[in-house]
């Protein structure tokens, strides 16, 4: 229990009380209710010291840095919370890297009026998924703005990371002749957001995929420690972001329609809202790119991870010096897979 | 000149352009907003390797992360504007720790319709203040929210750095027979945000003191590596922030009020505002805490730097165990300096 508490033994009222300006003065009650939420929840004893900053020890190394910010809309969704996805989303991006996530900080703007139960429900998931993934929040800030100026919790969340040795992963080394893997099925994530504001109902609910995939990502590396490119298909799906890398390794990609995993579900919805699975985000899924010799060894490993059961190569890397991403459809045609051009799902993450 | 702008060569319309919910669809409008504001600006190797993560390589050590949203408003003041504020808002609480800053991220949550320009006037000011600081601005975000659900912009940014070897500064080691130190007057950024918003005009503008502190803080560590405590009196002012002090290290303190700095026009701005100069934000102040045999060396090398021209000791460190703040007035009476209760000016940094 900290300082604050000590001198401050009032309870927050998280069952009828709501955010409030004072909440972000820097004040007493802003005090109040970093102890009663942020500490007692992530409760590890770099937010204990209660500086404006985390000191931890590092080796020297190669070390990642990445932040995300998240907005999604509703807050709770099948599946999973912005609290959660606020961990997995960071932790992912510093994986992505091949890098084992250490440390993750948290940036919350509360809007006035917010219910304290709803953001305590947020702050014991993020604590959840943060100890789920070993990876402690270990300084944060808090903002309050006034009420219509905002929309309930936004969270942005940085992660830092030490990447192994010999590991050297980037969007600009797809090479002719690779191989596009992925862990799973696409468009689970987007759908469930789409469905749960639409309130569609289907048999069986469409969950979020949202997970931490680094436990995935370091096995994948120990196996194949010449894996080219990571990268998760967030906003935008699987195209936008094949799109991403095929331009920045200067490359071409061919794609089996028939290969690339979708859940009847998903599919079906897609085609009720109109959207098209392959451009629907993604929060616990991975792209990766290896040299054809690797593949075989990546699949494996892959499979054998709970985050991987329906991983399954998808696709080559080509030449090709215009960077189109092409696609074998199911039946038997072509055609590009093309950027997203405008917004089709706006505030998925 | 990134791979984007070669593909996607159209210029952004800063002129007469908004943002719209296509900037952070993860497509084509957002490579394009990222190209032609984030990476023109901050113009860094690391950032134009649009991967997801920056990495760079470390030495052992003791890292410390800190990291801070930016919601002020107005978003443009005297003195600065959101986007230097939070480079030297970031910048300022590493090296509070006694750190030398090395990184930072940027995650931009936008609202739909903020005009473009604006944006790229925050983007350069930013870029502008980051380079200042030597601390680049390696990896970023970017969301966009529906018009009423943000308020234009706001940036939470996260700073990573190293502590030098022998350097162990945390609130919690003020020791009774400590002196406490300024780096020069209080109040002067909250008054002119203040001034701004309520349309006040005075003789003289009162500009904010928004700067980046750590190269006046390398220069006190190097001469006193024993410097107990730092912290920038933001949010809650000089009193608040002396109160969180003294609870942490669970000490008393004295201060002499005619000792305080205070500009004559921050003085007098305060007392038609009904503000109390103690209780006020300042952006480019330290308060340091350091054992009386090192005050003088401390002191003399803060008054040779430009940021700490008006250095001066405040009072001293010493037994309570209620942790109170009490000051000697000008009248020579005695007050207790409280925390802050309530919200005492929304929205100041």
């Amino acid at each position: 229990m900290s300082a604050v508490v000590k001198r401050f033994p009032q309870r927050l009222d998280t069952r009828q009380g709501q955010v409030d300006m004072t909440h972000g003065s820097g004040g007493r009650a802003m005090a109040q209710l970093i102890d009663a939420l942020f500490v007692k929840y992530f409760d590890n004893d770099l937010l204990r010291q209660s500086n404006d900053q985390a000191a931890f020890n590092v080796d020297a190394g190669r070390m990642v840095m990445s932040t995300d910010g998240h907005v999604i809309s509703p807050l709770f969704f099948p599946g999973g919370d912005i609290g959660g996805l606020a961990v997995h989303g960071t932790v992912n991006d510093v994986a992505m890297s091949g890098a084992k996530p250490l440390y993750l900080s948290a940036g919350f703007i509360l809007e006035e009026g917010f219910p304290l139960s709803d953001l305590e429900r947020i702050v014991e998931s993020m604590a959840k998924a943060s100890k789920e993934a070993g990876v402690p929040v270990v300084t944060g800030d808090t903002k309050v703005v006034e009420k219509g100026k905002g929309d309930g919790v936004f969270i942005t969340t940085t992660g830092v990371g030490i990447v192994p040795e010999g590991v050297n992963i980037s969007g600009d080394l797809a090479r002719p002749g690779d191989v596009i893997l992925v862990n799973g099925t696409m468009g689970d994530h987007g759908v469930a957001i789409m469905s749960s504001r639409e309130n569609l109902e289907f048999e069986t609910t469409i969950e979020s995929d949202s997970a931490a995939l680094h436990t995935l990502v370091a096995e994948m590396v120990s196996v194949a420690p010449d894996i080219h490119c990571l990268r998760d298909p967030t906003r935008g799906g699987l195209a936008t972001t094949l799109n991403e890398l095929a331009m920045q390794s200067n490359v071409g990609m061919r794609l089996r329609e028939t290969d690339i995993p979708i859940k009847p579900e998903v599919s079906a919805a897609c085609e009720l809202l109109g959207l098209d699975p392959l451009y629907v985000a993604n929060e616990g899924k991975l792209i990766c790119i290896c040299p054809a010799k690797d593949a075989k060894a990546v699949l494996d490993v892959m499979k054998s991870h709970p985050l991987g059961e329906d991983a399954v190569i998808i696709g080559e890397v080509v030449e090709d010096e215009h960077s189109f991403v092409q696609m074998e459809t199911a039946f038997g045609g072509g055609r590009v897979v093309d950027w997203i051009a405008g917004e089709q799902l706006p505030r998925i993450c």
